[in-house]
């Protein structure tokens, strides 16, 4: 849109109001994503999210109709971190593939130990609450594991073209066995507050692919 | 102890109440580990479990001191039940070694698909919720994960013995990396309603384990 272009706004609230409205959603979503990777979302009160962002309790519903929907919310927003993570790794030409996989795990570790291992993953917690969450949940958790997994297929098969895996590799199952396996080593480096099960399962990992005939 | 031997007692307290309240404790944990195994410590109130097993609401502390050492000791209940079958299947000598590890994969799909997949392992559903527990339960959950991992350990060491696997295995670290992934396959598996991550996760893992050169 350009300069010249009237902007559309609803009707009876000042442009300035969105913009704010939008700044503070945007904090809380922040401040969710920070304390549900961290706790999870049953142990998590809206009003200490809130209280941690200055926003006055009982402007909740202002920027979410629900806790449901500021946690879907927050996921949403986490999952757009992660992809961009993912891309800034799977995507990265610089490297060859298979070390594009490495350097994600590398990248992973350095975060989970930025926060002493407190945080875990927002999509493990998640789905480790389930049962306890509403059904919209499962359906947006399972999407989000199907984007992580296309994205290390299509690194994977990359790392087929460059030669450095078989070329009878199924990419798309050693994805998907990658994050199966990968949550449980999330879960682990958390309990052990350390990042030695995320560097042994990438090892595994890596060690385990199939490569080319000598 | 013989019929003629007096037994000694707590004075005060009749012999029938004893037996009695061993019974119901056993009864609270049985259910606790059911509940915590399908919502997570956080999310059950003590309420329901002692609603679920008919027990008066404020009998609770005279099984327990807290809802910590509630969960403690259904952790401790759960850890037992675990090894047991643990060494029902690893120490089967009837199978190979490897097979018995496929059998217990086999097993745990079929325990999860009884309950429709909503009840998860209750080490991964605490170490998951790691963060607003207190610190017993992280020590009391690296135990089980070690006692676990030694079993594995022991059963692929058996596979090195018959031949199954390369005799320089690394069967602590195979083990280890088994563990670290079983829980996000156990997490999948809950999210999905299904038991594909458990098998492709099993699957996968026999698969990579370093065979005896031909």
């Amino acid at each position: 849109m350009n300069e010249s272009t009237p902007t559309r706004r609803r009707p009876g609230r000042p442009p300035r109001a969105d913009g704010a409205r939008a700044d503070t959603r945007a904090a809380l979503l922040r401040q969710g994503m920070a304390m549900l990777t961290e706790r999870g979302f049953n142990a998590v009160g809206i009003d200490e999210v809130l209280r941690a962002v200055g926003v006055p309790k009982g402007s909740f519903y202002y920027y979410f109709a629900s806790k449901d929907d500021f946690g879907l919310a927050a996921l949403q927003a986490y999952a757009g971190y992660f992809a961009a993570k993912l891309d800034r790794h799977f995507l990265d030409t610089g490297l060859p593939p298979l070390a594009r996989i490495e350097a994600f795990i590398a990248d992973a570790d350095a975060g989970m130990a930025r926060h002493g291992y407190r945080r875990g993953c927002l999509v493990g917690n998640l789905g480790q609450e389930m049962s306890a969450l509403s059904e919209p949940f499962r359906a947006r958790l399972e999407a989000v594991f199907a984007d992580w997994q296309a994205r290390l297929t299509a690194c994977l098969q990359a790392a087929v073209a460059a030669g450095e895996l078989a070329a009878d590799t199924d990419c798309a199952r050693w994805s998907a066995f990658f994050w199966t396996g990968w949550e449980g080593a999330v879960l682990r480096a958390r309990l052990a507050g350390s990042g030695a099960p995320l560097r042994l399962f990438g090892e595994f990992f890596l060690a385990a692919l199939p490569r080319p005939a000598a």
